[in-house]
């Protein structure tokens, strides 16, 4: 995903200083992966359930021509066997706006590995947000795009997304972050 | 604040659906709400800890002009005794965003009541939510900001704050976040 954004050289965060900050709480308490696994044979019956990670959907999708996975053995699936590989992955947790009664999920991250786009993956990855949030009692699904990434706002368009363009982000970090800090202290 | 915001005739939020979706969690593992609580006496020594409320700063303010509070009836502190009001509040929820290596505070609300303006409160809270994103060892505070609202931008640029002018808030909610949520079922 840093190779995506062109930021593979400011990226610093490790498996360890994730797991440090991530995946405390029970799914949607708090921040939550959906994981995108793809396999060419049948799925085993019996997923990883005894590691507490919950099947959500299982589908079967007819290519017309295989997929060759370039790091197949880089991102081989470490919990349920052999054949079965990361295809890409989903980061929410739960947000809250004043204005809607119930909480919502926020997106953090969708992504989809180079070899498996245009499959359609990213819609199915897009629904399942949809359908947690809606199952958890949830009332919405938030989300930032860039607006010169056209093509994904034609794509959220088409979702029923509605885009709000005078809301910009503000973002307090680092040694300003410190500073403001120390006003109240 | 829905009057604050125009809004009072969409905003149908109860005591009952608030407290249904808040505040299960200990403080900044899920959504947290600041109260900011004045007083024209000297506060007790002893406030309100038996309700697991953390006493986060406490400052003396000296003012040329006394307030005046139209609802102070209304707006009494309810778990600190008499002369005791409520000003303002923040509604803050742990967020995370993929290039920082850890969490950080998102700031949904902060809110100062009108008569309690011009005194540097909303600067009070903003700083206490910057050290308490700081000393719970999160790495930024995050919020929007509309693009109309000069004297907040302006207020923001000068702290420190960063704003990211090309992104874009999508939301997926009501019927089309269900019907998106129905094409995994």
């Amino acid at each position: 995903m840093a190779n995506y954004h062109n930021l593979s050289d400011v990226f610093s965060a490790t498996e360890t200083s994730l797991s440090k900050s991530l995946f405390k709480s029970p799914p949607y308490h708090s921040f939550t992966a959906l994981i995108l696994e793809v396999s060419p044979n049948p799925f085993p019956n019996t997923m990883a359930q005894d590691l507490s990670f919950n099947l959500i959907i299982k589908n079967n999708i007819n290519l017309e021509t295989p997929i060759i996975d370039p790091e197949f053995e880089t991102l081989k699936s470490r919990f349920n066997g052999d054949h079965i590989y990361v295809a890409g992955h989903v980061l929410v947790y739960p947000s809250y706006n004043g204005f809607f009664e119930k909480p919502g999920l926020y997106l953090d991250q969708l992504f989809v590995r180079n070899c498996y786009r245009g499959l359609g993956f990213g819609k199915i990855l897009f629904s399942v947000v949809a359908s947690q949030a809606a199952s958890n009692g949830m009332g919405m699904v938030d989300w930032l795009v860039a607006n010169w990434n056209e093509k994904s706002m034609k794509f959220y368009e088409k979702m029923g997304a509605h885009d709000i363009p005078e809301y910009r982000l503000c973002k307090l970090y680092g040694e300003k972050l410190q500073q403001y800090a120390n006003i109240s202290r």
